[in-house]
């Protein structure tokens, strides 16, 4: 395998877009390219995330990016794993590279669904989880992710509070993330008053709808003598599937595919969660953030939630995790949710990332969920 | 990179499915497997193609094939590039297998939308075109080609007989084939009777509306000491990509994207059209099949049609085209089209086509195209 990297990255503000999904990609994936200060002829293929084009009225979108790019003879293709789109992507654009197939790929997700009203962007998203079985009984995320927070709750006997400090934490990062959604503080108080939307989760556990779209270039080291930015080295990339259904798994503890994404991430990058100096992880809800440490080894079972009320998670704590105010407080345009992760940590090493600089990193995990964990990927980035 | 071959493969009967798609899928996927010799934990990659899967309420669909199969913790993506979904998903499981990321990898297309009526499933169909300059100002797929048709009609004074010719041939050989949608074959006379749709395209020059799922188990040959069926040889497997808007080419007497890839896949395989025995292309039109054989060399310019119309592309001519029926025939159940070409070849080379056998045959080529042509996949195959 050849050594790869990630050597440029964009992003759009998450929220409301005017333009449509293929135009903020074809922005977002220009502005790309050209951080990586590479030409666009010299992208190899391009891997597109777009799982709701179709609200949209567009599939088959990378050849009109590429032709918006100014290479419409270059391969493109649209990768779809529901909220783990774009992470999918970037792994497929990492086994080109690494396996010699090209020495640039452009990775870039984008999503628009603010056209719709809520019912129908609700309707969308639950196509993610298994129709005839979940979405078709009445299951959309929000209720299913509460079933996980339930069984936390009931398990570890945790507070409302705990749950809390992930937002009121997620929210002060996105604060000072011009990419995010809410660029708002919230207080424990604010959080607490907030109405209940499937309890235990209140509408501050809750990540928002946002339109967004973000890109990566990836490249094989061999290919870039002089790196314009600081590169992040792709040390892992690693995904993983589990049983969709909530219904047939034999413990909600956490996602298996996270679980075994996670142990394939650090076996391929010979690390273990010790290594880890932050992490941008999936916080959908904030139940899905204290899961994730939990499921990558970073927190034992049932102290993620309490760490986080202790305050290890903030920029300044032991662990800092989603310095871009994650999905909670960036915002979660669907497909550009994995790539947008990729990019606060590019930010983050190139000294881009402001009030929000996690000091002194090294190593950087992003871990991107597919609906409640039916498919799962973490990546780990060093410096050089 | 390793030596990848085709192990296994599989087919439903194309047409209207009573199934759904994931259930489909998942058949196929197991007969795949099955006939491949191996056990589905050999598995180590699913990529499954199901680009209207929105249709039937359902993204994310991997997950649900894995778990399936019995192999829940296996990745899994979806991969969309219109109707060349299942060969970019080839590509992407050569790829991982060439590259030595896994050994074997499944690749499986599905599409359901006969549960749809016509004007919904062309709705669908036209989001593979450019929505806001083509579909949104009434553009589908049949005017589309049917520009393409009239160009070439104009430029090389081709007969009715001619595109007729491929029509009559293609439901000829599917009526050969336990797969095909339409097993019965046509006259010229009921080819030329037949309503016009789009001018000069008559009903007989369009494939169907068709259900179906087809799949491949891909392997690496080190991993396959003592195949159980004649394995394909994968010598090339190459993608390309093309401005989408037919109103931007400026030419139409082919695809630029047929081109490119075909000429990647001929320097890929160190071949020439020459090499080639027999091939299975994209022809969702009679139209498609002409420029297609121009596009690959195969015949020079202006010629394919004409050469249809005497014999040449026939089971016993020159050089045999869509022995399986083509899209025409054997029907277009978008994201198993590319998937479906390879089962054919891999059919012919196990003896298992019966009366549709294309004699000696050593060397084949698969060519399937995405919309009007923003993407072409071609790959090439031989015996061992």
């Amino acid at each position: 395998m050849r050594e790869t990297w990630v050597i440029g990255a964009a992003s759009n503000r998450f929220g409301k877009m005017k333009e449509s999904g293929r135009e903020a990609a074809t922005e977002v994936g220009l502005a790309a390219i050209e951080s990586a200060g590479i030409e666009p002829r010299q992208i190899g293929h391009t891997f597109v995330a777009n799982a709701f084009g179709v609200a949209e009225h567009q599939a088959h979108v990378g050849p009109l990016i590429n032709t918006g790019l100014g290479i419409p003879e270059v391969p493109s293709v649209t990768i779809e794993s529901a909220c783990s789109s774009s992470s999918a992507a970037l792994h497929e654009a990492y086994v080109h590279v690494a396996g010699g197939f090209c020495d640039f790929a452009l990775v870039v997700g984008a999503e628009k669904l603010s056209h719709l009203d809520t019912l129908a962007a609700t309707s969308y998203f639950a196509i993610g989880a298994d129709y005839p079985f979940e979405a078709k009984n009445g299951a959309t995320f929000p209720g299913l992710y509460a079933t996980l927070a339930n069984v936390y709750q009931h398990t570890y006997r945790t507070t409302p509070e705990m749950f809390g400090s992930i937002a009121v934490k997620n929210h002060a990062n996105a604060a000072l993330n011009p990419h995010a959604h809410f660029q708002k503080a919230i207080t424990m108080e604010t959080y607490l008053g907030s109405p209940m939307i499937a309890s235990p989760l209140r509408l501050y556990d809750c990540c928002p709808f946002s339109d967004g779209a973000a890109a990566v270039v990836v490249a094989a080291k061999e290919a870039v003598p002089h790196p314009v930015r600081e590169p992040l080295v792709v040390r892992a990339s690693a995904r993983a599937g589990s049983i969709a259904d909530m219904h047939d798994r034999p413990d909600l503890l956490g996602l298996p595919a996270a679980r075994a994404a996670g142990a394939a991430a650090f076996r391929q990058a010979k690390m273990g969660p010790e290594d880890i100096d932050f992490a941008e992880v999936h916080d959908c809800f904030t139940i899905a953030e204290a899961l994730a440490l939990e499921d990558l080894g970073i927190f034992p079972k049932g102290a993620a939630a309490r760490a986080s009320l202790d305050g290890a998670t903030a920029r300044d704590g032991k662990f800092p995790v989603n310095p871009s105010g994650g999905l909670k407080a960036k915002g979660h345009p669907v497909s550009a949710t994995g790539a947008s992760q990729v990019v606060e940590i590019f930010e983050q090493f190139n000294g881009l990332a402001g009030g929000r600089s996690v000091p002194h990193a090294e190593v950087a995990l992003a871990h991107n969920v597919g609906a409640t964990g039916g498919s799962c990927s973490v990546h780990i980035f060093s410096r050089r």
